[in-house]
């Protein structure tokens, strides 16, 4: 962004444009209560990406919606200069609300298996939604003070770690300018008013996977008809070890936990399969690439070494990019944050979580920034 | 048994014998068919038991009642002579019958939690009671050709192999005379008519555990702040294959089988404990007991290399001895056998199930026999 | 073999046989001594082999020599009646002799790669050849008492099982007739004139295999440029004892040994590659093949789980099949041998031993049966 | 250190002290030529001691000698100020010189066991020391441009990680003052005149283990005699992976390696124990000190997993701590170096060694750095 009118260095440009630019929040307070008490499950952010889409239409900003899902784009070009992409995610969880707000959701949602989910925006992408789109409105206010293009993401899916990649994969940036900046923020429980931010590693990525190993059942009294399942998997659970513990540059982050194994209901009865859960989390692409790799490795060459005749089934359930915060930017935002936050700037720990925005980053080749900002 | 009025050589005398002495078989047919019809569970033998004490009492026996829960044990003595005991079991088992035969069992029982069970004579116990009470029936009629003591033993809780060690416990041989020999028969499906016979090793003693290993749960990002009961598990499993394959006289029969494991729910969460449920196989009583012994070493020596904080838990759910037949009562079985049954006399393998009817003798330091007999 | 002019039964027959046709035992003594002090390693049974030829040939035995190396064979044809094939085995071992005996050997001789080894007849291969050089004497003096065909095989390369193999591999039995029973003697530990016997499984079955595992080395604070053959080398180890506690039939024989495993030199250094020697013991010949390839599975695939770029090289260096004895020849051998030995005949544990001989009976499809008799 | 009458601020004044009180370097040469041709094992540093201790005592140090063996320190006492300790370490390696260099070492010595050995500064270690002398000679001559006091330790036996803690040991507090700062370099493949610089982590604790785990040998035709060792080690190795990938932080260094698995000989001879030589890096001590305690957990319960009845022979044979350098200091460091060096100043990647010194500030309480520079 190039400054036009105000000076870049510190609080007081940052305490103008606010004192000047600031929209009324009333408004926002009652779309953020209205978007906690309609929470809308990922894949069914209808609701939430018409408001937004509206709120950026009525701003006169270029408007793309229904992007991979409900994923919503606004432009607003601003004349020469970088262009800067926000995003928040709009999506809530399947989980039951026990605050007792007077804005608590009761919403249930009906599954296509005919099963009963509540919905609650547990995870706060209530005010992301609600943040951007006031942003949205300052940064349109404010025109005058900066030239470049300014694009506003409502992405949908996030909790699945899906939506980014469903937006790229449905041409986002076929429809709008790619971005030479990517920031989104994430609201956390510390104290409102407060900034987080961290430079470099900051969030994992994340994979999960289903595994279902098959033998052959049988009498426990004789093992010699059966392929015992319980050993593949006794197995398996043994050698995943030695991916981090060997094939990792000693350092670097890596976890695989296995957090389920199940087989069997009876001690003499060897049943006809098992399934193992695993997690892995990684900061470095190659790193996970590899550790990925060897968990099919290792799976696989078990399942021949019990002699298994079919073969395993290995299903990715989860696969989030790692957030690794690009320094030059975080430099910068700590200044401008600094400048006005003061002592409420703070540097933060690496949350134990993963999120899928920087992948509209790397898609477009762009430096990327989370912060974090206090909700409580 | 002393033989007084009968040759002992062959089919002519055991013809002569039930030509002469054969009850009425239409009134054990009738048993057989109520029995059938109104089975019992184990624990819950009332009835049946009440059938043969009064039968035994009926013809004259000693009888006792009540002897650990439902057992019932007749005398006959017959003069001068071995002591003899003959043993049936009563009870049935938690099966629904769909045979379709007129006489089929329709019973329900409810447990102490309140769920319906239905029960079954699935195992043939029904047709041991009746052949019991005929053959107390002909032995006391053809008591003239023959001196020594009878006794007659209707044994409960059998499907559990904790029927015969009850009565024991209860004083059987305090109430009775010790046996110089026990015999013990099962119906198989095998044609009716055939009798089956082995000497040695013939069922395998039986022990199952369930055991649970106690780690420490937390999230599969942060594994350093958990015990892993995973790779506890996953070690034991690896561990106790060494009892059968390091620890047992190659040739000699072990098995240790692992027939569940199961800890956790989902990928990323390492839970706070892992079950496993073992089954073990053997015959001689010095290898079951250093494979039981192995098998508690093992896990408690795997759960202080994992850092378990607690000791694991280790039930034995099951435990019955084995069945070996005593070589010189099968031989003399055989011999007498052959005469009668001819060519329907067969020599059978080894069967895949456990007895608990061998302790009746063991306690007494008599030597024991049981074969089998065609039901279809 | 039909007797002819002596009655079957007992003792005095054998008795009278020894007491006419017994050769003067001093010059076999003498022989006994000459090969005692003059071993000749596996393969290099040059002398032993002439001297036993030179025997067979005076007697007029039709002879076969240098069949699969140094084996011979000597035919005596005497008229209609089953073929007898009796086998020595010749050849002695890399021991040193410490006897002290006045006819110990203080034989050394030098192997191909210039090192000297010291041989000895530790296994009285020595004492088998003397025997059967003088039973074919006296069969040969006492032909008018039987009628078939005697077949006296000296055998070489029995230490290292390849004798008989080689021994069929270069056409034993196109050049002599093939036997309808094949018998063998071994010396052992126990009082001279006892004789052991033994029907069914008397030796197991011997495979031994040198495996050498692949990996990568480096130093060890960077395992991730590694391959470690360290965790290839355990995974197996923990892997192969699933073989007998799984695919084996419990209480069927069979053992899976690992005697060695050596991998590195120092603390800090992953070494390239790790050398396991294994032993396997068995008697039925398909539970030996099963076992023999899962071994191979295993190793196979632990190496792919490990990442091993390398196949492992899997070397069968040792490998005797299992001896089980002819059920109805022992049982007419051991009613001959009771006649004569009376209380010397003794029933025998099975020996951990292996023997190849039995590879000249399978090969002609004829039963065979091993003895043992006392050396002390 | 306080500047006296030089500006601190750049390459000026560094250059300046330089061309006013570098010393002739001729002799230091000599004396570096002489150093690398008559190298010392550590603990045998007699002859470099006391050329090191007669140069500090010709310039006027206090000098102390013979401190934890071949211990020199020498300290000028230059007015009020910080006290800064500076660091050679002095001993050679077991390593025979091939470098054909006219002051080769020719050097072999005699171990007690009568083992000859050559010696080689394949360290570089003669280097620190002769620069070493080289600082005292100016630091002494440009005694006006500051005031404080100077250390300068020669320490001995560096390359077994014990002289740094043998001096402590020794009493070296109470001889000399405690330092406020203690600095070390080391000589590196790379360009002479370049300098290497890092904060933080550094090198890491290095500790080693000889490691015995006794089983009970036998044959391997029955295990069930033997307490098979090799067993236990492959347990052993499978569960030590356990420690990187589950208890330590993940992204903290930590590296368990098993550099040699040593047990048995033959295929068939189950041995008596098994050995295992162990690596392990850190750099945090709470680490270091989970990792080794997990390492002793995993050994002692893996062995009574196995039923091993000795205990395991657990032997540190190496123990050092990390170098985690003091960022206040390199920044420093770094400002100074940058304005002399200019872009001969780098930035290094973690070396894969170990180092002691940092015990004489850690005992000290005192911050410390070590930087490298090249010596080709």
């Amino acid at each position: 962004m190039q400054e036009k009118k105000f000076s870049n260095d510190g609080k007081s440009s940052i305490q103008d444009l606010l004192d000047r630019y600031r929209p009324d929040l009333k408004p926002f307070e009652d779309i953020y209560r209205d978007l906690h008490s309609q929470p809308e499950l990922s894949g069914q952010e209808e609701q939430t990406a018409k408001l937004a889409a509206e709120h950026l239409k009525s701003l006169g900003y270029d408007v793309h919606t229904g992007i991979g899902g409900h994923g919503v784009a606004g432009v607003l070009r601003n004349g020469a200069g970088p262009k800067l992409l926000l995003r928040a995610d709009m999506d809530a969880l399947p989980v039951e609300e026990k605050t007792g707000l007077p804005y608590a959701s009761t919403r249930v949602v009906k599954g296509p298996d005919g099963v009963s989910t509540p919905v609650m925006h547990a995870c706060g992408h209530d005010s992301h939604v609600t943040t951007l789109m006031a942003a949205s409105s300052l940064l349109h206010s404010a025109r005058d003070h900066w030239s470049g293009t300014l694009i506003c993401i409502f992405q949908p899916a996030e909790e699945h770690l899906t939506g980014a990649q469903a937006m790229l994969d449905d041409g986002l940036y076929e429809k709008i300018p790619k971005p030479d900046l990517v920031l989104a923020q994430h609201v956390m429980c510390m104290r409102a008013g407060t900034v987080g931010i961290r430079e470099g590693a900051f969030l994992t990525a994340a994979d999960a996977f289903d595994v279902r190993v098959f033998g052959r059942g049988g009498h426990g009294s004789s093992p010699q008809t059966t392929i015992d399942p319980i050993i593949i998997g006794a197995s398996i659970v043994m050698r995943l070890q030695t991916i981090v513990s060997r094939e990792v540059v000693p350092g670097e982050l890596a976890v695989v936990s296995c957090g389920s194994i199940n087989s069997g209901h009876s001690s003499n009865i060897i049943p006809d399969y098992l399934d193992l859960q695993l997690s892995v989390r990684t900061f470095k692409p190659e790193i996970r690439e590899k550790v990925c790799k060897a968990i099919h490795r290792i799976i696989e060459a078990e399942c021949e070494a019990g002699g298994a005749v079919e073969k395993p089934r290995i299903t990715r359930t989860f696969s989030g990019p790692s957030t690794i915060n690009d320094e030059k930017t975080v430099s910068a935002l700590r200044s401008t944050f600094k400048s006005f936050f003061q002592e409420r700037l703070v540097e933060v720990d690496r949350p134990a979580a993963s999120e899928d925005f920087s992948l509209l980053a790397t898609a477009a080749g762009a430096p990327y920034a989370m912060w974090i900002f206090g909700g409580d």
